[in-house]
């Protein structure tokens, strides 16, 4: 029998492939959900019912967090990637991610399909039909969602006579949680002058009293907060529960989809905006100023092509190589204020810091050079500006 | 007698060189100060007549709030720059503008020589010396505090002992004011770990009740708040008159100085950072998604080069017609919320705005392409990655 | 009658689509031509005797030299683009405006589709359809050889049974002609390793003795070869023929399609090549230091995106603005020696030369700095290096 | 006794120095050369004979060759590193070797002096003085030539009435050899617009029959030349061996001093020219798309900071991580012809080849995608401009 692997979430779309794939096209389906960060134990019980339910012959969770950090949550760190300086990128990533466990699972089980939900609208399709298509081009991929352009109600009411009978509501708002974030789509993000209202967030604001933290960075990774060590996909969602509390890290990204059109979608992300923010700050006192400066070159572009799906280019290892290299020295604390819907970053303290040294300091008398040196430095960097006035305006 | 034309802020140092150059020196002294936003008018009858006092043989302030604008405040928002991600260069913009009007004032008057307070240790010293010496490479230059390295009670009784008893009281901070931002040093700030407490910014929290404004763009330029237009330094103005009262805008640079070292300095800009995040949200949706990705190459460059003195660089010509240019189609309004402490971006109206298009809508059925159309871009796409994976696997 | 207008080459491809479209599918075929400097009289008047014989309603040569010039090769030459440092980008310059001036030209005469004879397997599909699709979105595209996969006999077999009996000798080179350059593909040229044979080239050597020339530059454009004065796009023929009789300006480019695959194809552009490259020798020495760093990264994606259709995207004319602004100073003639297979840059003579200035002369004693000024300079340079060295030691 | 450390290359310049040290100042002078590739044992011994004339207490020749290789001279191949597309960073880069060598000298024997010979106008004494004072900032730097600015005449009466009476002949053209070219300084090239004459070129036309190459790459390392493997600075200097006597690589380098100020030099580097052509090439082969387009910024940077003096930057090690990354795939061989003073690369031949696969060959009908594919493609990639066009056309 023809075997499916099919990206299920357990919701209505996916529910309705699976049965459609089961029941018309003769598959047996295998269902996969893949958790980068936003399951519960709860959820993932749910989603396995579902599966049980619209008769999946298998459904399993894949526990993808850790893998999620370490193969890009990490270099996003390190270059403070903040898709058009605002969004950290959450969904993006965790579809890369999504997609490979799931190529590998079909590899591993034998699966010549596989099958998602996304429609032909979006980026998620990109995403999925790319990593599929070069890791697996012998597999393939089965749309139902893309290809028929269902509506809602025809999806359920063929669930329905197929024996299918659960409660799907439509929730106002599309959302989607990761490790690196939760995205928040639908109603006013389809307009342009809208922003979402405060009941739209799943964090609400809950902490009022501000609370001071101090962030633990070793070679670029977060490892601690307070001075309690664990891995840093623990760490972050440790500093997600605390900063969630305070409804940081909200805003709406405004962005160019991978086919064209532009998108606009809302997110809260308090721990990946706080990393991030705190992580940079580190890098001002640890990294030379050419180092700050090619950086931003390169974490931009990670960020574009990560967006774009474009994570298995080789330019993405050769990215990485380059970010891991660079977060040598990037070791120390950052301390951050907590408040109602911000933070502020306080300072930081680093054996790396380049601002504190013995070497010299800042406008004290007994420094490592003198005025002469400095008016010699001045004279030889105005050369060429010199020059260029000198020979231009004699014409 | 030698006429010398100095950079006067009345302050103790520009008063000790003035008084030095006359009466050690014998030079005929002209004192200038430039108004680059941030004087009121009893300011500069202050430094009018401190000026006096010390013997200037003439005081003038020049108003460049004007060409401070046209010449560089305008390309920084176009370009969206913040320093390191944070600072708008308010104090490094400045001083260009300054240094410009000051060697032409020196010229205009017939001034062979100019002098300046700076110390051998800063950014300043480096952004008057470079334009003064190409501007007017026949001009010398006079830096009494660079080269002699006094203490403030050595000057002050210099000063005394020359019949100029004034009352030359030590702020705490080190605070300069303009049309683009508030700059705020000492104390903390010479520390790598401690915040600026609240008390030390000029702008006190006034406003505590939300406001919702917006904010009028015209190819680029804010040309209005509220539907009321003016020339953008005065919307400028008025903007942050209003935004200063909710204590927005705050942060701490951390950067490099041109002279090798880091330095860390506190501001306050709240005009400047609404005005570049609601330019850049304006953006967004009106420009096409390579524009924005080479602006943000272009913009950072052209802020690193003007934060190192590099204003007259033929190069910053260059990049000012590219960021002209490019915002041919940027216009329409930005909604903006103001809170205390913080702002929220609530969205844009705007005739280029390539997100509402009637075009197609983004995940409707009706659209301008098919999922055909999309299978067959992402097949495409996959291309390259197929090959790559294909060629390098058999190995 | 449906009006369609096709980008006719005169070829058995264009022939058999025209025929085609007319006989089955009841079009008025009005054949049109874009000469971007690669036809001759007798060549067009052979194209428009084709497209009599089969049966065309009418047919228009557009001569679009200067156009092509003015609205591409004038910024390829600014910018020193060379794709993948080799190639000039010929034919991808090229396509773009026929394809620009067919679109119009259909516009003009209101035919609603578009017929051009490209395969689905190359670059120029792409560039048509885009710059069609883009300008004229109601306008149909229609391209028989794409979707018909036809072999060459079957096309010549259609248009004998058609009355057309004309004798399409297949050429062992695929050679497209243009002002910019000439491209030469087939049989080499499909493998990695083998070089195109001498006779492969249009332009044998003829010339062997050396030849000096100069060439006048005028903000960057080509204006008069040895003080002969003309428009750029006669300067350009007129080197070419000179020039392509040395064999000059031969290579193959390797490079990326659009469509994700490599391709490899010879070319001669002897004209091109040099005007490059003395181009550029003359910015070395006009340019400043950051305005030839940065012209390189826009230069270089000038072609990227050129190379891929992409010319209508907005940020094309932000380039051109940057790069038309960065030529103020590119004046001044070079000195060009000829010689088989190769040229020499002997140098160059300009008022705006940085080099030679009165200013000060390298290695000259009585200089405008002194070795207290350099070494003060070099301290200062150091300090970052020394303050990391330092911090980063102690640990 | 102080001891100090001398860059000795046993000419007049450096000759003073170590006399006048030793006899003036009272100096123990150890004299250094360090060997970059092109000292002949007869050299060596003749500066060690030279540094025993003037009185040296040791002489020690480094030998280089494969540090140079490894710390600089593997990255500029990988980046395909021309400055200014044309000078392969000879000198510039054996400078920084150079005095890296030198300065880990002085710390083993204890110096606490480091003597050069370079004059205030040129980039070595910064490359020299950074790297000296970042490496060891206790060490004082010493420099005779620079401070005294004496003429030739008044260095031999100083070296002849102090003994030493040595045929200093001054040549016409400074010529400096190393195993990454050889650069040619002097007479025509202090001017703008001459060439330099045939022979000032050291390595001469002696081979006039054309020769068929081949070179063998791994991982971007030039590692055999026609299948003879050897260690990769071996194949250089036999490359060089064979191709400079074609007379190729030739060329004159203008461009931008750290001084500010312009420069022009010529050089020969046949094995530099040909490899780094050879293997951008093979890059072209083998790397992505995304891969090239990205190398480029970061080799032109490599280029640039290594040019003046900033080897020590930590960005350089950055750089570095991602260049060797990058180079995973470069493998296989380069077929090159020889002809006088030119070359051609005639093709390549490697396993990790993206063009041959028999993934799908460019044009042919059984291919991987079908004419639709492309279309849905075009049409998707024409989305953005078609929205562009559609929203600012209404306006």
């Amino acid at each position: 029998m023809k075997k499916v692997v099919i990206a299920y979430s357990g919701g209505l779309d996916t529910s309705y492939c699976a049965k459609y794939l089961s029941k018309e096209e003769g598959f047996e389906v295998h269902a996969v959900s893949v958790n980068t960060g936003g399951f519960s134990d709860q959820e993932i019980e749910k989603i396995g019912s579902n599966a049980k339910k619209i008769g999946a012959e298998s459904y399993v969770n894949i526990d993808a967090v850790s893998s999620f950090y370490q193969k890009v949550v990490k270099y996003l760190i390190f270059g403070n990637v903040l898709k058009n300086n605002s969004y950290p990128l959450s969904v993006s990533a965790e579809r890369i991610i999504q997609a490979i466990e799931i190529v590998n699972y079909a590899k591993k089980i034998g699966a010549k399909y596989i099958a998602h939900g996304s429609t032909g609208a979006g980026n998620d399709q990109v995403r999925f039909d790319m990593i599929f298509q070069i890791i697996a081009p012998e597999v393939k991929i089965i749309t139902p969602i893309r290809d028929k352009e269902l509506s809602r109600q025809e999806e359920i009411d063929y669930l329905k006579s197929n024996g299918v009978d659960m409660n799907w509501e439509k929730a106002k708002y599309s959302v989607n949680k990761g490790l690196w974030g939760t995205s928040v789509g639908g109603a006013e993000t389809l307009t342009s002058h809208e922003a979402l209202p405060e009941e739209a967030y799943p964090s609400q604001l809950i902490e009022k009293d501000p609370k001071k933290i101090s962030l633990n960075f070793k070679k670029g990774e977060l490892v601690g907060i307070n001075g309690e060590m664990d891995s840093s996909e623990k760490v972050i969602e440790k500093l997600e529960n605390i900063a969630s509390k305070f409804a940081i890290g909200r805003d709406i990204h405004v962005g160019d989809t991978i086919i064209g059109i532009k998108g606009r979608v809302g997110f809260e992300a308090a721990a990946a905006i706080i990393i991030i923010k705190a992580h940079h700050l580190l890098e001002k006192h640890t990294l030379s100023k050419w180092q700050l400066q090619h950086k931003d070159y390169i974490a931009n572009w990670y960020g574009t092509h990560l967006h774009e799906g474009q994570y298995l280019d080789p330019v993405m290892r050769d990215f990485e190589a380059f970010l891991q290299q660079s977060q040598d020295k990037v070791n120390g604390e950052v301390y951050v204020s907590l408040h109602a819907y911000r933070f502020t970053l306080d300072g930081i303290k680093s054996n790396s810091d380049l601002m504190n040294s013995s070497f010299g300091n800042y406008g004290e008398e007994n420094k490592a050079w003198t005025a002469e040196d400095a008016k010699g430095f001045i004279k030889i960097l105005s050369n060429s500006g010199k020059i260029y006035n000198h020979v231009n305006k004699e014409q």
